[in-house]
């Protein structure tokens, strides 16, 4: 029951992305305000983007292709191309701002390394989660990084066996219940759940009930206290 | 000098791609036909591409990114709601295309298959790649699947550490010079280069000269000949 490795999501863990891809919703709505109630507007582009998943997966390039595809939708083709071009704009600044740590996470780190193996594991665009881990500044906490496509029970598995560290021994953390917490539970870890103040629709799912592996923390600052509870 | 492993890159390698990206080009230039020539139009999209990949990455899904962008700056914005639609469909056909082999692949990977440590190393769309191994039914011949964001010689040096292998005792083997064997050499490894008919304009590069661990066969069918003479 020592936990030896600890699993660290990226997105909304280590650093804002949410309230970013929010706001770059927001921006798209006013784009499109003559077509439509933003209410209306984000429940077409949900649809869109959960169509899309089977073959976008997860990451800004797939969801900047389903904001274009929404707009030609709720304009019935009439959104006009420099439109369209704002729209290829606010993905190509999604792929490029500032990462910004969330509390506690850059003073938090240092006290964990060397005493826990340490994995960042994330989904998202390859090449778009190098690099904002790298301008991060956080890359060197690491002892290795996992950006999968999928975060399901088996991905987790797949990862313990990899880095030969028993599922019970290791602890994911990250605040989507439904990639981070529950999937890792069924793989056999330790699941916490740190929530962060806005969750993407395709991430939302029910904390599980009477599962002594799991614990909800309020920042990365409690992470130290409750492994050194469960050493 | 024994080679003990051998990595092998998957589109135009393993199966057909770059003649699948060629078409859907061709249907691009279709759509626009109105405003240009096919070169130019072709000129305009590879600079697109280029000034985009250091935010996109390979891939289908900023390819697709890049051809709206170009259509839309190739009409000066008169291109029709429609055609971008058209755009998005022959990308998301682009990444369900049916996965054909190559000639020889399927006949010599179970010959090599025991003898040798097999990598997949492939750049591309995470999901896509993952998806089109899958399809492929190839994935079984393979002990690890590598998908990385560029193929430069420390990918080529991370992947031997992480396999636990010795790059002299590594092949690496490639329809491209630039991403498969001119890193790959580099990095202490040995190269294959398997030329496929089109070569992507962002791939091109002069082969080797007076390079021992170089060599360039016609077909994967080759390669247990080649091994075996270097055992």
């Amino acid at each position: 029951m020592t936990i030896v490795a600890v699993g660290i999501d990226a997105d909304d863990t280590l650093w804002h992305n949410e309230s970013l891809f929010h706001l770059t919703q927001q921006q798209f709505f006013s784009l499109l305000e003559e077509y439509g109630e933003p209410d209306h507007m984000a429940a077409r582009l949900v649809e869109v983007e959960r169509r899309n998943l089977r073959l976008y997966g997860y990451g800004v390039k797939g969801f900047t292709l389903s904001m274009i595809e929404t707009a030609i939708d709720l304009t019935r083709g009439a959104v006009p191309a420099k439109t369209i071009e704002r729209i290829l704009e606010l993905g190509r600044s999604l792929l490029d701002y500032p990462i910004e740590p969330l509390d506690g996470v850059a003073e938090t780190l240092p006290a964990l390394k060397g005493k826990y193996r340490l994995i960042v594991i994330t989904k998202g665009d390859l090449l778009n989660q190098e690099q904002k881990l790298a301008r991060s500044g956080l890359g060197d906490h690491f002892d290795a990084i996992e950006i999968v496509s999928e975060k399901d029970a088996e991905t987790y598995r797949r990862i313990a066996r990899r880095h030969s560290i028993a599922p019970e021994n290791t602890v994911m953390i990250g605040n989507s219940l439904k990639s981070d917490v529950l999937p890792a539970l069924e793989a056999g870890l330790w699941g916490i759940h740190i929530p962060y103040p806005i969750t993407w629709a395709h991430e939302r799912a029910e904390p599980p009930a009477d599962e002594p592996r799991y614990a909800r923390l309020e920042t990365m600052r409690e992470v130290p206290g409750w492994l050194a509870a469960h050493a």
